[in-house]
């Protein structure tokens, strides 16, 4: 299988992974994030060489996650700015950011969080919606879909 | 710049980047927390090339986010499972979960997920630790650290 095949999966996870599963495009959203919103900015922020990063912003454009702004027309010039569908992404991002945080860091976190509502420096985290609970891994069980549960049977079966 | 000069970098999630943002590691990641543990489970179910499949699980087996079981000694046999470490990474998948089953699907989500505690289907958000208020882009202020915001200006000037 290739990797653009995960985006024909019924598991919206597989499809998820497919589009934003890339280190380009993460650090893209990073940027993002952080309020850079031109072209030479995330060249050098995120590392990537201009054909990819071209690249990158092209498909994200495409499947909508930002969108290009013109910001003057003599010369014509834009920039690129997350649109809902993007900003959605947030959690991810801090999610990743936060493990980080726990698992790959020697000092401080380069990059605090801070809630506007209630002004404090935070650490987001998962919770359940009808209880109010931290979840973790040992608090979910997972319940696949039958037309899941058939993908990973047919799967299972392949030779 | 390098993907793995993204491991050097001052900012946490750069680092968490560089050593999950890759479709195939994600696919793992999936199938561990699908509950998959067996090399040709993983092999079939990510649709992932041996070599490829081997090749993330030796590097997350040597950053700790996995480890090798032996199950049985004649003849020698491994699994693969979570370490606390790999759970972790729970809030990650699944908010990219949710994020495509908001944004890439068309019908039922293919995993729903229990919480154990209170036994409904909930859909995890992530929410500020000290007011317990979902949190979002646009609730969040990022401040960063200033050798994050040494490395940023570093990077602005270079030509």
């Amino acid at each position: 299988m290739s990797r653009t095949d995960l985006a024909s999966q019924n598991c919206t996870l597989a499809r998820t992974i497919e589009l934003i599963g890339d280190a380009w495009t993460l650090m893209v959203l990073r940027e993002l994030f952080l309020g850079e919103r031109r072209f030479d900015a995330l060249l050098r922020q995120t590392g990537a060489s201009p054909h990819i990063l071209s690249q990158r912003l092209k498909r994200l454009e495409n499947e909508g996650v930002l969108r290009r702004e013109t910001y003057t027309t003599h010369p014509p010039r834009h920039d690129y700015r997350l649109t809902p569908k993007g900003r959605d992404l947030w959690p991810v991002i801090v999610t990743m950011k936060q493990w980080g945080d726990s698992w790959l860091e020697a000092g401080d976190t380069p990059v605090a969080i801070i809630h506007k509502d209630c002004g404090r420096t935070v650490i987001p985290h998962v919770t359940c919606p009808d209880c109010g609970e931290p979840m973790t891994a040992r608090d979910a069980v997972p319940r696949l879909s039958p037309e899941f549960t058939a993908e990973r049977a047919a799967a299972r079966k392949q030779a």
